[in-house]
């Protein structure tokens, strides 16, 4: 056994210790309140115990919850990595579904459980002792080391990107890692590096001055709710495939890379029994995970014209709304996307209807290339830990964070060692004890392993 | 000037204080409730008006509330005529809109304001002064005559129904009569001989066990709200023909007769301001009255799935509804229809969605021949008083109390003197005193032809 694998197995117990202490802290964030005293004192706690550690650390103040800063320096490294967690937790409610308190760690049967101990404080921990574990052996890290932890992850997500706006400087750094993702089946080894994009609208359709009855008026103007029908009916054909011009002009083959995982991977049996559909319903010609996460998507998020509950009413609705949103892939561009969405559906639109089309939200797509000398590392790292080869995942959903984070560096991966059964944001959230382990070796020797980084 | 004439013209004020009073009932009936104490004492005021001016009356009783009925009986006579109007009323609320009180009788600039004047207890009162009329001048009626009214037609409709269903030979007769129909436009005579039937259905269509994150899953799975919209645009062709297979096969032509009008029948102009339309959207190679009255349709009441208010949120809507009513002529049959409507929607629906489809409600089409003797009559009479040929006209909605009463005799129409804008349903309703003279001078003169009628 090397030294630092003896230092980490001497300190397991003191650890759990610490890592309870710092879970009992109940910092919830709920939406539009900050400075709530909790979330101040779980980010107080960290500064204190980076300090202890030997690192630089300080609350940085914002408009909204403030930033937790720890930086380790060493002008003899010539590679910096920057470390993103969030210290905020979900609210714990319902309270009686917890066998254990939330708030009151408890470890039985090598699990962990504790709000937030999976989402996201005990990866945050776990990489926090790895790096501790490398300085206390060795006296000094190969590399430069920056954390950055989100106090608001969970509610607003407002502080980072405003302290990006002023000082994306002062957080430059040769990649950045979040330790915030799961791996896509049990040990196996993940590392996420695509996220979809999003393109949100509302598309309002009216006919008639107000609701007519269907029996007088039936059959002599034009019904609102048939002609939205109508409108989405013409948005992909019978293979899944969007409709709207132009739409795939920008679209990178997913077929570059041999195979693509979703970040909701699973076998097609676990698949159906999570949504409770018949059957998958793909893009012809491309695989479940890729039309879950490489894949652009079409998506009618809710419809709604005159009546459709309760007692019947004989009306021709005289306006009808839906919400769509699109997932987008690189190199879509969100502006470029809406512009064509707009124009296809004012041509398929009768001209005896009034329509109105709004952007309500947007995020772009993004891909990070796995080629890189950092990428090769992380990969060798996971190897090392897990003894397999690392599987490289695309989340389907956005996650906005990762498009500002880029500011700091192209490089921005997510590598996972929670579970899809770790009930975050449920009761009973748990972390295997043996994966935080893992966590904390893995982050050992990434460190050791990025001393000889050559940049890209 | 003839005796008949010259009675109504004599007697003319006096009516006018005994309509009033009857006006002055508030008669209002409310779904569900019955034996309301002002709707009894308006039947009852009927009954007593009946026997003052020589006919036989009586209130029949029902387990809802009762029918006024009477009758004026001569063994000579070989043709009765029944009919069938309504004395109770809508509510008057809002009646802060009222310029006058509502159950407060006013004439002012030709006008006769109370609530149910024009719907239709002046129509009813009128048809009792023209018969009156007959009978004091020439002390017999060369008809007999039976009165049905009913006391709940705009709440629940139920007691004519139960009584047709135990009675109906008691009621018998050769022609029945509605004095509840409005004229096409002002000065123009109309006749109403057909009914759209109805067949209302609701389709839910359910692909998951529940919304899912359109991130996450977005592109795998059957989409609910697209799917129903699918479903939907393939009812109808661009030309506006309805696609169900068999659906036209028991439609006759409206072409046989050269002209229809329809109960909302208005200029293009008036049409556009009613609906708040850019343009009218009739099915192709048909015009305007014929599309809202002599064709079927198809109309979407009502749709629903997801979240369509709101916060934007980001599902898959695990299931989508709608309420789809078609409006049937004849002779097509609400039963066949829905078979057909069943067998073409499942056709058409994926095969990874469950779906369900019921039957609301359905009424069948009516179209009344106007080749009979009684018809011609009718018309004649309408002549005598406009000067001008009267109009045929359908009701584009379905009105089930005709097909009940079909079952007394097969020759219902609805003879109009009402107007578009005597505000039935809302606040000052009216009705021009012109047209009650009128009313009443018709059905004096309807009276004294039918003398001679031979039966069909």
């Amino acid at each position: 056994m090397d030294k630092i694998s003896k230092f980490i197995s001497q300190n397991k117990k003191r650890w759990l210790l610490q890592l309870s202490e710092y879970l009992n802290i109940p910092s919830i964030s709920a939406p539009g309140i900050f400075g709530n005293k909790d979330i101040l004192e779980a980010a107080n706690w960290l500064v204190g115990h980076f300090k202890k550690i030997g690192f630089k650390s300080k609350l940085i103040k914002t408009p909204y919850d403030p930033l937790v800063y720890a930086e380790y320096k060493n002008p003899e490294n010539n590679f910096t990595l920057l470390i993103y967690c969030h210290t905020d937790v979900q609210p714990a409610d319902p309270l009686e579904l917890w066998n254990t308190p939330p708030f009151k760690t408890t470890i039985k049967n090598g699990k962990i459980f504790a709000r937030g101990v999976s989402d996201s404080k005990g990866h945050l921990f776990a990489y926090i002792k790895g790096i501790e574990s490398v300085l206390k052996t060795e006296g000094k890290l190969p590399v430069n080391i920056k954390f950055i932890i989100d106090c608001d992850e969970e509610a607003n997500e407002l502080s980072l990107p405003w302290f990006l706006n002023k000082n994306s400087k002062k957080l430059k750094a040769n990649a950045v890692l979040v330790s915030a993702g799961a791996m896509v089946t049990k040990n196996t080894p993940s590392i996420c590096h695509g996220y979809r994009g999003l393109l949100a609208t509302e598309i309002k359709i009216k006919t008639l001055k107000q609701n007519l009855h269907s029996g007088s008026f039936g059959g002599a103007v034009l019904n609102s709710a048939e002609h939205l029908s109508k409108l989405i009916a013409q948005f992909r054909d019978k293979n899944g495939r969007i409709l709207i011009p132009g739409f795939y002009e920008n679209v990178l083959s997913v077929r570059k890379s041999k195979k693509v995982y979703a970040g909701v991977h699973c076998g097609k049996k676990d698949f159906l029994k999570i949504t409770g559909a018949k059957n998958s319903v793909c893009e012809k010609n491309f695989s479940l995970d890729e039309c879950l996460a490489g894949r652009p998507t079409f998506e009618v998020n809710g419809i709604k014209s005159g009546s459709a509950d309760g007692v019947f009413q004989y009306i021709i609705p005289a306006q009808a709304s839906a919400k769509i949103s699109l997932r987008l892939v690189p190199d879509q561009k969100p502006d470029d996307i809406f512009e064509k969405l707009k124009k296809f559906v004012q041509k398929i639109t009768s001209k005896e209807a009034r329509i109105e089309i709004k952007k309500i939200d947007w995020a772009r797509p993004i891909l990070i290339s796995k080629k890189s000398n950092f990428a090769k590392i992380l990969e060798e790292s996971l190897e090392e830990i897990f003894n397999k080869k690392a599987v490289w995942y695309r989340e389907g959903g956005a996650v906005p964070i990762i498009y500002n984070l880029q500011r700091i560096s192209k490089e921005v991966f997510m590598v996972g060692f929670g579970l899809p059964d770790d009930n975050i944001h449920a009761p009973n959230e748990k972390l295997n004890a043996a994966d935080f382990y893992k966590e904390i070796k893995f982050s050992s020797i990434l460190i050791k392993r990025l001393g000889g980084t050559k940049l890209n």
